[in-house]
């Protein structure tokens, strides 16, 4: 996405909103990953894990609703393109240095989205929309037990592809 | 939303994921109320607040986007009910104490939706989701100019109606 | 839809979009009805007329897509409500007073969408977007015979039930 | 998309409708443009420039979902191909030769929708859905004040690229 | 669903198609059950069951595919109301009477969807449409292992509430 | 889909979901072709073929739906990949050997559909999705007259292009 000098691309220039033009762009693989963390208390975790073992698995249908929800994002994100994307794949890990502990400490679980894609723009926005729901998913399932729950820093972690090149946050 | 005895009420005792029966419950008025923040650098801010003026304005795109995005909830959170909305409401505000700074300072752009409905169930997944995508809205119209943004405490603020009450974060 | 003071009732008094607030208003039964009109060569009205009694439909496949289309109003009207639909109704009809005559000589097709609903908001939207989308159908059907196909007159023709009254074009 | 000789390409020989098969066309650079025009009263187009100096812009919420619908063409158009789209931009402008004048004189908005694509068909449909939805937006939004807005005249203005070469209204 | 004397009641008299009328019904109670059966290789039903041991769960997968189908069904079915859900319940099982044989001899997965409403129509539509695409969603998951499955006897297996009473298959 | 070693393709190493990655296969001309049965009562099938002719037709709105369907399987099978199609094409047809007989003799409707894509992954999905849609809205059209219809045997008939080649059951 060429950077319009002093402005933000997705406007032109009397201020309407367009979807880039990006037919002049080549068709170049592009990688992009995102992250998601999502606090609860760790007595909800413990309800989290307690129910993968015995049963239902929140973290599997939240990786699920994430990889759903990356073939959504243009319908979702205004000015984003239809895309084919090669492929998704969303993870979820414990990030807690400690053990889940006595309840109401906070237990973070991490979710991370790789999306990748041969095509003329790159595929952030898919890998945040996928962790964004993924997130929102988990928090749906847990809500009746945590309603304080939160999501933070969701974000762009690698992107590659391009004309604008590499990025690590 | 009743939770069962120790567990989370989206599975049933096989483990099996469930949209939860809420046919016995009774058609009340609710409101549910999130916030999202998304944290950028201080130049991002001046040159949102630049196009504003000038001409398109990142905010009043995402906050569509999150009106619309509250729609179809139901198609992205796997176990929410389809319900219908009495209104959405969605609106951005900067947060920062001080004035935008120097460049690569943190400004950060609050995003509040409001959601009403009357029905059998509550609507804290919509105004979250809203939040969400309003959030990433921002995010995709600026990251061509800063790619560290990132979306920070998504988070309910409030939710009342239905049989579980009043909830203020 | 209440009207305030010398504006327009989708914004918030700071100039933000919103859904607008039903949730005061009755459950009533609501009828609104639309019509578009394709106009078109008079040799690509007798292609269709052709096709209808040999083979292909072109006006049963613009009806069904009409009715399909206003199921999905408030997904495509930002700022409109997501509804229960009580029927949707979608006929086309020849409106020239005199035969189709030569070639080049304008014919049109009349598509008129009926829609019910009982709920706190009106139908209109999903009325107009259905005879839009079918007279969309039309063109798509028959544009590799006649590109100078127009769509004229798309409007609201009859609308009852809510606080508003009844109206009539 | 090739003609079938004296019939409708949306139709096999038994009548079916049918996705052509565009799988031996090459892929190459296309452009459409569509526009449509709102037709209102001088006293709603004076509303809509109020509310867009004050506060909220009509203009720029349809062109917004004007760009969201033509990505979501091909599941409105039965018989659409889904692809890839390179740029969407949506414009609006008042078209009348007279300013504004008195109540009741007639005012009006065109919208002209230009879409790109590289891709084995064309995006005619996509130019014009987005032009209808833009329109049916502006009625949605100024239907409290205004009832008897029509839309008028939505037209292919221009195609560009594949076999069947450029067309010009 | 009322019956039209000897038609069917998706068409009107001129046999256009119609979303009927159902206005003048009470919003009552109504359950839909639906099942459809996935005949497989008994090699293909060990790698089903092997992997939930280990890992992945394709049950898990295609049940939670099938409930977020239902809420999708008026968008796929033409004639179909779009309604809201009071519950969605999928739930597979295996339903051979012997053990896993050789390679070779069929398994068969059933898959039981269970839809509530309390509406004017029934969710006989949605029932069957969560087992089909559950179904279906098994078959992706397993395609690459065995390409023979088959979806046999998707049907409806009870209804009631309504005027058109219980039903049981 | 290459098949890894002894298990399923849609899990990675930990049995999480995933699309899996499809960016280092070639674009290739793929079709598949899959097909469904309906059964219903031979006088089921008489009401269907008597509002073909006088009026409104079962089969092409069925067909239709199959059609529009099959550009929507990504957004319903959980882990196929969103793709451009080439073309998409569905027909019905009865199968019985014998003609209409008395009423509760079984009749029974066959729908094939045929995708074709250009990309890097098959169109079997596309086309099992096409069928089922198909069929599901024949039993909607008649449910009225005929709660016992059934659909059997969703199957996949033919497959070619791509690594792992040609398939015909």
């Amino acid at each position: 996405m060429t950077d319009r000098e002093n402005g933000l691309t997705h406007f032109d220039e009397a201020g309407r909103p367009v979807m880039v033009d990006v037919s002049n762009k080549p068709e170049t693989a592009r990688v992009a990953v995102a992250e998601a963390l999502v606090r609860m208390r760790a007595e909800t975790r413990q309800r989290i894990e307690a129910e993968a073992i015995a049963k239902g698995d929140v973290r599997a249908v939240s990786e699920l609703a994430g990889i759903m929800a990356a073939k959504r994002t243009s319908e979702l994100i205004p000015l984003c393109h239809p895309l084919p994307l090669s492929s998704v794949h969303v993870q979820t890990e414990w990030v807690d240095d400690a053990p889940p502990g006595p309840a109401f400490a906070d237990s973070r679980l991490r979710i991370v989205a790789t999306v990748k894609t041969t095509y003329r723009t790159g595929v952030e926005m898919e890998a945040l929309t996928a962790c964004s729901i993924a997130a929102l998913t988990v928090y749906d399932m847990c809500k009746a037990v945590d309603r304080n729950m939160s999501i933070e820093s969701v974000r762009l972690i690698h992107k590659s592809g391009g004309k604008s090149g590499t990025f690590d946050a």
